[in-house]
């Protein structure tokens, strides 16, 4: 019985809302109401120990309280749960919900740690939410397509598998863009996800559902996939710390995606959370569990422990940051400027070097990857959303019915692949001559070593009004490059500190655009972040320089502490 | 002035000739003398002391008599060009010749090393040879396209650098297969490589020139690369040691290629040499220079002494090999088989554990990867040859005309890039596949860990007549894989032992075609060898292995020592 576009999305809907528990459904704002940060505190479904639960951003703070039984497993995923419930409802960030199915887990952890006095692994009892393509046994993996609506995975992907030999509870699932190439959050089943601090401000995207999740601390971890921003987008709009790995460094294995094959510049998986030691416990506790013997792809290299005590950076003592004032294409807005004069002036004063990071080529960096992307996209889209007529999205906007130029174009037979090498062997001269020019810094730092970290706007702007973030290029560089960048949350937009300034000598036509659009009030409370960037499979010293670098912009002492696995 | 691709040919095979001191030049053996293994000896050309350099085949004895100056690199590098130029004029596997720049450098490190007591790096003073791909500043690199005579190289590719920075002493660069692309050494300019021990044979390719040059003791070390078993089968049919390595593992940076951009299945770089102590050499001294400073393609992953030491591997105590009768396809020839077996005898006694190795859709596998490489190979040599006009090679065979079916297509348009991904993508689950048909060899091996390390073929043969090396299966799976894949010598054919086997059950038509071809006549002395295979950047765990197995063939104790770097 053939069925519609329409009524299948419909159908996916209501089965999703009786997925929500009756007693958890709160009185939500209305629309005009644009800031929902308080209502979880406000709305009263939250008890005075699930708010100082879900308020614990620290994850470490929540392991350890985990691992000792100070807090169970099922009391803390149930404050989560509830809280990702009451996200759900004000910003629209949740796919999959499977109550009871995550609390039967967490109450086996807490059997297990009662009876056996140990943990299960190094994120014993904690929940984590998935962006919308890891798939879970038994669950639908729609990301965003009414088309794969019905599709239950018979398997776990293999960052699944890890995490509950972790001891994780993966216990919700997060919204995405149809094909996950967009970098704000809407697709044909789930609609729109928005911006807890502005909703009429974008969340991000692709992985928009996890950044506006954990910025209402509806989940203290999650995890998402980024191949031109996806999870530093979403981490720098909602103020919430991201990291983007490098290929390979988590396993992607059994996730489902788009362009599947493309191999040139793969998507990657990392973790989102509201501290810098989710970040971590989430790239220890994967590595730990030799994730290439799940994951074909994954590679084989331990979490090093000298790598993370900056053993090639100095020892962490005195370190070289590059501020990039702008790509050499647009300047970003003045909060934006506004968040690295903040960063370079905490870092100064904690015995730290800071130089002009001079971009090279970052336009022709951006052109190659889009390239790549466009070689085949059109025809993935086509061939997905064949099976059951449902549109290929064609804007971020709600009131825009403009094709987006770039991302879908149905008349496109893309390249041939003799042509899509060619692209391909561009890119790869550009990546050495990015890595010759970083390694030619070495003669302007002043510590004996090239430059140890860039650091550089997410976007030339805060959280832009849904539809309008269509300049991708500060993230998509580092894809290209495939470098290590951690966003870290700086400040939020002041309409006193951030006036409009006049114009200045625009760098492109896009660098004009995007100087007209800004205006403090749109943008009003919108995060401003950053990213920390490193080399490829640097993770370990990019997480320990974001370390220093946050504990810098926060006024404590700088350093990092060896980590105990 | 245009000049017809003959005549450029010509010139440049003049301007080699006059490359050769006039006093190196021998009396070279009649075409039908076959086995010309002995001449380097016999010649007279070698004094005493020279002959005494170059047999020294065991590269930790070479370098440890250069850093202690017991001998001198000049006088080194003197003795192993001799034996080159003596092995050219046999087999005819040299390529770029430049004596004075060889000796010139090798007398620097001498003086470097008088002057201040200490080597340069790991490889000081040792001559090394190179595939006719990696770039030297100053040198043409044709890769056996008339084409690109002229192109002189501006730059050193990274490998080169490294090498530099390491002590070592590029000496002379070795033949190739016009594209690489196929597993014999022919091609318009310098025409054909052939087989020190029996010159009907072919030399494999495409690093035929070093399989052909290590094997007559001209060089001690050399690097080729392996994009289908180009490393491993010119080191198997000379019977040598040869290191598939994995993707990135050795920086490829500056090396020209076909089909450069093609990202999904690269080529890798990797040594050849008499010993493994050379192909330890090689890899340590690689690494140790941080390829990745050099090559954004190289994986950021230090040499891994606990990996060396086998510390996945049970301390290397009880390792459980799994023997590869067959890959499913095709039986090998009873020479093949019978390394098998000898293998398997010396292993057992030396404590170790052998099972059966089950081939899961190796032809399959095989498939994928050729797929791939035609999805645009045939434009690429089509544009490479334009240039010129020279005929792009259609066979290996010196009688044969037939167009090899599936290598050049002149009228094939390749694959759009969607379905080059759709490709891809079939190639990522098969190897997902093989992991888990890996991992489950847990529950047969008798040791708590699956198998260690499978031993296979090369080849379904010992090195064929020339024209007549058309299975590749044996090598190509590990690199659709991406395993590591050590080649090392066994035995030689030998007609009392290896004599024609009645009709088997056949596998495949292919089946039926190899065990017709088999006659011990045709393929006298030829050496049999055999690949021990590990994951991927597995190359110190499958190095020590290969010791192991290595040191049980000879009959020495096993057991690994710990390197000092």
């Amino acid at each position: 019985m053939a069925q519609n576009w329409q009524s299948l999305a419909a159908d996916k809907r209501r089965r999703q809302q009786e997925c929500i528990p009756k007693d958890w459904l709160i009185s939500v704002p209305s629309d005009t109401v644009l800031d929902v940060r308080d209502v979880p505190e406000k709305c009263g479904l939250l008890t005075r120990r699930e708010l100082e639960i879900t308020n614990t951003t620290d994850v470490a703070v929540l392991l350890k309280k985990l691992a000792t039984s100070e807090w169970s497993s099922v009391e803390v995923t149930t404050a989560f749960y509830k809280r990702a419930i009451i996200a759900h409802q004000l910003v629209n960030c949740l796919t999959e919900i499977f109550v009871e199915r995550a609390l039967a887990r967490a109450a086996e952890l807490d059997k297990y740690l009662k009876e056996t006095g140990k943990i299960v692994g190094l994120l014993h009892g904690l929940p984590i939410s998935l962006k919308d393509q890891i798939c879970m046994k038994g669950l639908e993996t729609t990301m965003g397509y009414v088309s794969w609506i019905g599709k239950y995975a018979d398997h776990d992907a293999a960052l699944v598998e890890i995490l509950y030999a972790s001891g994780a509870v993966p216990f919700v699932r997060t919204n995405v863009p149809q094909t996950l190439m967009w970098p704000e959050t809407f697709n044909n089943i789930f609609g729109r996800t928005t911006n807890p601090a502005n909703r009429s401000l974008t969340s991000g995207g692709s992985s928009g559902g996890e950044g506006a999740l954990i910025a209402l601390k509806g989940s203290p971890l999650g995890v998402g996939s980024d191949i031109g921003g996806s999870i530093r987008i979403p981490s720098g709009f909602n103020g919430v710390y991201g990291l983007r790995t490098s290929y390979g460094r988590v396993p992607y294995q059994g996730c489902v995606n788009s362009m599947e094959g493309q191999d040139s510049v793969p998507s990657v998986l990392g973790p989102i959370s509201n501290s810098l030691s989710g970040i971590k416990a989430f790239m220890q506790a994967v590595i730990q569990q030799q994730p290439w013997l799940k994951d074909p792809l994954a590679v084989r290299k331990k979490w090093d422990e000298g790598a993370y005590a900056l053993s090639e950076h100095g020892g962490g003592k005195q370190l070289c940051f590059a501020i990039m004032w702008n790509d050499g294409v647009v300047v970003p807005h003045p909060p934006v400027t506004r968040a690295l004069e903040m960063t370079k002036n905490a870092l100064l004063p904690a015995g730290h070097r800071v130089v002009d990071w001079h971009p090279f080529k970052h336009a022709d960096l951006n052109r190659t990857l889009s390239a790549i992307w466009n070689a085949g996209a059109s025809q993935d889209y086509k061939i997905v959303t064949a099976a059951t007529g449902e549109p290929v999205v064609s804007t971020m906007s709600p009131v825009e019915e403009v094709i987006a130029k770039g991302i879908f174009r149905p008349d496109d037979d893309g390249l041939p692949a003799y042509q899509l090498w060619r692209v391909q062997k561009l890119r790869a001269g550009l990546r050495k001559e990015y890595l010759d020019h970083w390694q030619k810094t070495a003669e302007v730092t002043g510590t004996g070593r090239p430059v140890d970290a860039i650091i550089s706007p997410c976007a030339p702007y805060a959280a832009p009004p849904h539809g309008a973030n269509k300049n991708t290029s500060y993230t998509m560089v580092w894809n290209t490059l495939d470098y290590v960048a951690c966003v870290f949350p700086v400040t939020r937009v002041n309409p006193e500190l951030d006036g409009i300034k006049p114009e200045h000598k625009f760098l492109s036509k896009a660098d004009k655009t995007n100087h007209g659009i800004y205006d403090p009030a749109t943008f009003q409370n919108a995060p401003v972040a950053l990213q920390l960037v490193g080399r490829s499979l640097e993770e370990e010293a990019v997480i320990a320089m974001t370390e220093i670098v946050d504990a810098a912009l926060k006024g404590k002492p700088s350093g990092t502490k060896p980590s105990k696995l």
